[in-house]
């Protein structure tokens, strides 16, 4: 067993993108544990963007992270010494590991992990993604704030990313026609085929908003907002009286500004309701949704996907991939 | 009786405030009526922000009033011909009068007149402030929207406005600590010591910001917001999480360009709920709450107050009084 744990520190505050010199690698001896805490083995990192969020110094949902402390992220690890309780040997939780090797695990309230149950269909990578932040607030944020009608039309930005693809394949599920925005034509060609999305429409191609009023010829009804900006702006521009935004992400502003909204008095000649969401706010239910999302993925009626970068050194730039939109499905760092 | 009706019409499309030459006073002969037509002398119009709306050439809640068509306003007048099985001289009624001196009541769907009750403690203006549209925009969006709790804080803005006056009236009768933002301090005496709210704000003093987080010692649960622009984006910066804003007007971007939302990531860190709402999604709940909002009335919990100018002439120098601020509670104009 190695006597060294290599952590991703945050060492000064990013403008745009993660630069060379936002966070730090550095090498500290391995952590002795206590009575009541276990050292777990990090495995998969979960690379999301509201890690950029936390790096940025303003209030928001938790601290952001301060200058010299280890880069918050979520990840699944694997319990390699205890002597806590509740953990042993082998087990495999789920939770804010941070961007490092090792982690302690106290069992107190605000670092909580989660044991992982072992289920003969689910892979571990599946515990970040489907079964993890991205499928709960996939289905919290649509079911609940969406509140999709069959027959409706869900619009998904970020579509072909972990959330966004999840949303769309409920959408199919509670009988709505969906229409995915994403950034590549391969992103499109997998949310259309692979995912059944209804249509899908790359924003980078010059006509793409002719495509979305193509492919929304009852306009829309519910906005599944992952990215703002003028994306949002073009899927306002087309809701229908009565729509609902679940407004999720805003991934556009967050490595650069972002101009707002130009038409807000849309909001009231449509009666649009427009409503922030975060997960957290649905933990006591997390076990209900985990059951449902798992037995639509046994049952092939829920996908999910992957793009794994190997190398806990490849943390900062694999987070400046979310925004460069590199990545298809879940990012996730390998250990 | 004459034999001429005054008529305001749109001649051009406005850029800011109404110039001289937007609207054209016309005189033309008056209307003979046939079966199923009555004639009615108007006697007061309602002088809204939303006829700067009604004049702007874009898709909105109601067509946009063309250009050679009589000015859409509404009003209050009284039937002095009739051929109408409905109507009888000397009948008082409310609806889209226009901005002219005589208008005819055909009793189509599309531009239904309402009868108005005689009633001993409502005065005629009455019906074109507590118990109109006014008193309806402020019982449904402040009710029905904003749902507000006792003990909760609700901001408004134009708060001595004809709307802004009654939802803050709304606001105590329902227990919630009342914060008005108005721009003159004759508006914010009247609201506070006539009316009843807790604090009253004049958005024209240099340090109203500070004044605004000194009002909210518990933040804003809850703005009606009708202005937009710099006065929503600071209630905001107030809200708390799970915070409801109504939106119910955009006054401040209606005769110039508005920036919009500077922190749309505040609706998700805060999980805001911001919704949109026009009052003709109620009509037919207009009877319940008129009667709720008349009970208010007569027992001295809801006070209205109008801002009279007297003639057609004056009407469109009227609507930029609306917008210059200074009028206090219901902007009329009297024929």
């Amino acid at each position: 067993m190695p006597t060294t744990n290599r952590q991703w520190l945050l060492a000064n505050r990013p403008t745009g993108l993660i630069a060379p010199d936002v966070l730090q690698l550095t090498e500290s001896p391995l952590p002795v544990i206590s009575d009541g805490q276990a050292l777990a083995k990090v495995k998969y990192l979960s690379i999301d963007p509201t890690m950029r969020v936390w790096m940025t110094d303003f209030p928001q949902y938790m601290p952001p992270v301060q200058i010299g402390e280890v880069m918050r992220a979520f990840g699944l690890a694997e319990i390699v010494e205890s002597r806590h309780p509740n953990f042993k040997k082998g087990d495999k939780v789920s939770g804010l590991t941070g961007l490092q090797e090792y982690c302690i695990l106290t069992g107190d309230e605000k670092r909580a992990f989660q044991k992982l149950p072992s289920i003969p269909f689910l892979s571990d990578t599946n515990f970040l993604n489907l079964l993890g932040i991205n499928g709960l607030t996939a289905y919290f944020g649509l079911l609940e704030v969406g509140k999709p009608q069959s027959g409706e039309t869900l619009v998904v930005s970020a579509a072909a990313g972990a959330t966004g693809s999840i949303v769309g394949q409920l959408g199919k599920i509670h009988g709505c026609r969906v229409v995915g925005i994403a950034g590549t034509d391969e992103k499109c060609k997998w949310i259309k085929d692979d995912l059944g999305f209804d249509a899908a429409i790359n924003y980078k191609h010059p006509d793409w908003k002719a495509q979305l009023t193509a492919a929304t010829p009852k306009g829309v009804d519910i906005n599944f907002e992952n990215v703002g900006g003028e994306i949002m702006q073009a899927v306002l521009d087309r809701m229908n009286l009565h729509g609902r935004v679940v407004l999720c992400g805003l991934i556009s502003g967050y490595t650069k500004h972002d101009p707002g909204l130009a038409s807000f008095g849309q909001l009231i000649i449509k009666r649009l309701r427009v409503e922030g969401f975060l997960i957290m706010d649905y933990i006591p239910r997390f076990m209900d949704a985990g059951q449902k999302l798992g037995m639509w993925k046994m049952t092939g009626k829920l996908k999910d996907r992957q793009t794994i970068v190997k190398g806990l050194e490849k943390a900062p730039e694999a987070i400046n991939m979310l925004f460069r939109g590199e990545n298809i499905g879940k990012l996730i760092v390998e250990l």
